[in-house]
């Protein structure tokens, strides 16, 4: 596949992408134009089709987009093909509530185990996923590897699980503890900013009551 | 205040600037430029400037901009300074993961009560939030009306729980239940996509690999 380097600002528009797509397939729709796409996400048609071009040929002129095509083009360069495997830290109220409720296999993660300090959480089982001691972190690790870590601990254990983590060859931590982790050798840390999305909301009703005003 | 329509592009990375400048001011730095901002979170310099200059004029040519006076501007925009008030309904695992972890204040948000239907909860006090029984939200919102509630119910809650609030006069409702709600009057929904970081961290953990093959 013909590839550039993608920005930063590109990476973070094709998860919006894939779901748009996801959404115009259920619907039934097959094919789409950049101008449409662009009215329907909010971007102009050029920062679309430049979107693209960083990652491909995807579109035909007069044709537009075909959309099983690009939604599958999207989600590869996106890695979901990868079959990443993970492990998650932290059975709390986050924790649960992703073992619970959110659907990793979809996004191409397989979550092999999660892990607790609390004995009365030891041994339970989430949608077939495993709680394990959090002492057998290392040894559990050097048997079944991963490359990825789910960091739901408290505040204050944020940090020296980053290392236990970093430690035992897990280089991509998808991290709810609010705190910042500091830049450590390969790993990649992913923040799930709930705050990005509680203040568009804020703006959006802040500027319904201005219109109103 | 100067004002134009921002797009919704422009609206969706305004809480990343505030970050940034949150993160800028912790570290002692007053002014900065465009173009470092631009290295820094991955834009152009042009594009940062257009972004700012669509709600007012901020910057000076060749001293950049002040960075408390730029976060103040932006945290207005935002509508922090609204003082929202909210309510959160269904105290599951990602209900009380809200209410113990996320802190709804430094965001311009009050939550004033919580609801849900299990017995065991309800009574319950959270960081000063009470949970009421779902079945008061109506007589709730009538003495107290709101504008904004969480929704973290389970999925097959989520329609009826929309449509409830809406009919209370709750217009702006931020969304964890991974239920499409339908456009439903002036309500505006704000969708947490929690798979759109994940996606990310699977594109930067699918890329170096790429470059290590």
């Amino acid at each position: 596949m013909k590839r550039c380097r993608i920005s930063n600002n590109v990476i973070r528009r094709l998860p919006r992408y894939l779901r748009h797509l996801d959404d115009l397939q259920a619907r039934g729709i097959e094919r789409i134009s950049s101008s449409t796409l662009g009215d329907q996400l909010g971007l102009t048609p050029s920062q679309i089709r430049q979107d693209f071009s960083c990652f491909g040929e995807f579109g035909q002129q007069g044709y537009g987009y075909h959309v099983s095509a690009l939604r599958e083009q999207i989600a590869a360069i996106l890695g979901i093909d990868r079959g990443h495997e993970a492990i998650l830290v932290g059975v709390g109220n986050m924790g649960k509530a992703l073992l619970c409720n959110f659907d990793f296999a979809n996004w191409g993660f397989r979550l092999v185990s999660a892990f607790d300090v609390n004995p009365q959480r030891i041994g339970e089982d989430y949608n077939g996923v495993p709680v394990r001691n959090a002492e057998d972190l290392e040894s559990f690790l050097q048997q079944h590897p991963v490359e990825a870590a789910v960091l739901t601990v408290p505040r204050e254990a944020a940090l020296s699980t980053a290392q236990r983590l970093s430690q035992c060859g897990v280089t991509a931590i998808w991290n709810f503890t609010n705190v910042e982790l500091p830049a450590c050798g390969e790993t990649i840390v992913e923040n799930m900013h709930f705050s990005d999305s509680l203040l568009a909301l804020s703006y959006f009703v802040a500027n319904r009551n201005n219109e109103e005003e």
